[in-house]
């Protein structure tokens, strides 16, 4: 079996799989267990013809595929892969490098420096800012508050806001730090003035929540920092590839003056998972924690490799895509997928605004808007399940002031004023 | 741009890049920088087509890769990533699942769990391992040893040979674990009677050591660990797949009562980087080290989700490739492969036995072969120098009894005999 054999199905499988997602129900309508159990329980012992990959995938595995790349998938942070991206995995996988040393592929080191660096002049971070290349953000957060930790040895404390990620309370557990959540505003965002940073190794804060994607002031609470010596680590995991526009910068105030910063490419800039990025201006800080060099991995060239700064020795070539990404897409066209998403999640927001019996819930900074509809928790949850059982459009839900609230997120490219128009009559059908 | 459009060259590419691959020089021939400095410093303003990607990578980036597809790769541990897994890749970028609860992705998590369950079984893992699929073992072993932690609170050592693999060094640093290097017998084996695991939380044990595919007395280890209610983590990243075969797999004795188990379809199991598959029996352990459902991923189904038994929140979906590599190869194929690769191992070290002024510096278990040319450490390495120069093949080198060896590693699935002679003849050429 060869590439050049069994291919084209593959790509014809591909091309049109997007040309029909639309079509298909975004919320995959099956009961746990279900297509495990469409499938043998033994592996097996002789080979078989991709084609019967493909066969299976067709009649098998599809029905248990929630569609992410679903111009109607609105739920968590909505994505895209776009073509670029995904002929980019396609080369990766097939050079198949692994990122160990410099030596073992300086392609993927060199590409993967110059593509964060491209992403961070796009995104106004000054010069000094380093990035790589993590898997998602958690790790990414995960390997910030590690390097915090090494750099302020006897301070335990890490405070985020209590909206931040779970992947915050995720690494104080592994790294055993004492993640102190503190309130939030009446906007959602941290309230600097309850920090009390003696004896803080890290703050986190956000730019773009995912409950609601509040925005931390990050500039008090740099100054919070600055003052006592303890990381600034700013997770703009969704929001951050907005900063791309002029409009939308002000989000991002201060944001340069962070120790690191996470963006996921793979969230809202058209790139297929896993991406994440993290830049930091104290790579000494992540080597102290993370390198290691044994003799086995010693080479003539005195290069700083990626591993030493992060936690995986070996990486896949998850540039490249990146790479693809930007070149085919450009800064004007990300800009313009952006502002279109911000447009039309605006859009939606004065629909629900207009509308009697449903209220807008939080302040909509980018392209996420909270709402329900009035009544109990209860009958928004029972409304949403409706929603989703319909299989036309896919959203999710988060809880703002004890209420459950919910969520629409525009974040994938081929998706048009008509589906999101089609969630709201959705939305209304269901609520009636 | 579309898949439709930009997808046939981009695959024409690969297919002619693995047709290709064996003129290639093997180590890239390239200084640290050259590879950058091809390309422009600044981010591209405007779209450009996919094949300003192809020219680029074919004029401009092809120099940087060191080519791991290539049969004559024998540095480090050699892979391969197969036309099944490449295409399975391309599928699984297309199709942009993003796995963080079951109902983001069903087919991701039941094929994963599916397909590590196959795997367990062609392993002759007992049932009761679950198994997930993680980057790399570092992550895996790093997870496992926090699972460990969690489970043994107070205790804080962990015990490793002298020639255990740097990760666990690294996640001893990461959850402050002090982990304690136990020397080695005549045959690079961890000496069990050095245990003293009265406050160790975690052994961690090899079948297929880095340096030299050691194997640690992983029976003697178990009754250790078992009397003192220690965790034990078997590393076997690199032999693990040898398991599938009746004949290997009395190195694998005792494995099956380990806590936790790592192997690595992405180096001796034909699977494109990245697959390392770690299984426990203590699942428990994990979700306690690493469960945390915030408001706004809690679901309706009641089903434990990937992400609550590692460390990253969204995974991407990498099982398709396992699940691809083990249909279209098939146990039987991937067995053939494996003692292929250990015939030409046992091949090439019977040269070097046979060679005047040649020496085998450890016992050959599997497909590595350790071996050094008399002489200096100096000259050795001279002479490795030579020889990775030439581009004609890639070895690397490690340390044992403090000198300096050469380490020749079968793993690709294209090699031949042919290839492993031509490395033969190189080395002599080069030492003469």
């Amino acid at each position: 079996m060869s590439l050049r054999d069994a291919g084209p199905a593959a790509l014809e499988w591909a091309a049109d799989y997007l040309e029909r997602v639309t079509e298909l129900p975004v919320l995959a309508q099956v009961e746990p267990g279900e297509i495990r159990a469409r499938l043998p329980a033994e592996p097996p012992e002789h080979a078989e013809p991709f084609d019967s990959v493909l066969a299976d995938l067709e009649n098998k595995l599809l029905d248990g595929v929630t569609h992410w790349q679903s111009p109607r998938y609105f739920a968590y942070f909505s994505n895209t892969a776009t073509a670029a991206g995904i002929l980019a995995e396609l080369l990766a996988a097939t050079l198949n490098q692994v990122g160990i040393l410099w030596r073992t592929s300086p392609v993927l080191q060199e590409l993967e420096e110059l593509s964060c660096d491209w992403l961070r002049q796009l995104l106004g971070l000054p010069e000094g800012y380093v990035g790589h290349i993590e898997d998602s953000a958690s790790s990414a957060t995960l390997a910030a508050l590690g390097a915090a930790r090494a750099a302020a040895p006897g301070r335990r404390a890490v405070y985020t806001s209590e909206h931040a990620h779970s992947s915050v309370a995720k690494a104080g557990r592994i790294l055993e730090l004492d993640v102190r959540t503190v309130p939030v505003d009446e906007l959602y965002r941290l309230r600097p003035e309850l920090l009390d940073l003696r004896d803080a190794c890290a703050v986190v804060a956000t730019v773009g929540t995912t409950s609601s994607a509040a925005v931390d002031p990050v500039p008090v609470v740099a100054d919070a920092c600055e003052a006592a010596g303890t990381w600034l680590h700013v997770d703009a995991a969704y929001a951050g590839p907005a900063a791309l526009c002029d409009e939308l910068r002000p989000h991002f105030a201060a944001w340069e003056r962070a120790d690191s910063v996470v963006v996921n490419p793979h969230k809202w800039l058209a790139t297929p998972m896993d991406c994440s990025v993290l830049w930091t201006r104290r790579v000494d800080a992540f080597r102290d924690a993370y390198s290691l060099v044994p003799e086995y991995l010693r080479a003539a060239e005195d290069v700083v490799s990626l591993s030493e700064v992060s936690i995986p020795l070996g990486r896949r070539f998850r540039a490249l895509k990146l790479w693809a990404v930007l070149r085919c897409l450009g800064a004007e066209g990300l800009r313009a997928m952006i502002r279109e998403h911000v447009r039309l999640a605006k859009e939606f927001e004065s629909w629900v605004r207009e509308e009697p019996g449903w209220e807008v819930c939080a302040p909509r900074h980018f392209s996420l808007v909270c709402f329900r509809r009035e009544g109990s928790d209860e009958e928004n949850e029972a409304l949403l399940r409706r929603v989703n059982a319909s299989g036309e459009v896919f959203l999710s839900h988060t809880r703002l002031e004890d209420r459950l609230v919910l969520r629409l997120a525009i974040g994938n490219a081929r998706t048009t004023e008509d589906d999101v128009r089609l969630a709201w009559d959705v939305l209304r059908r269901e609520a009636s």
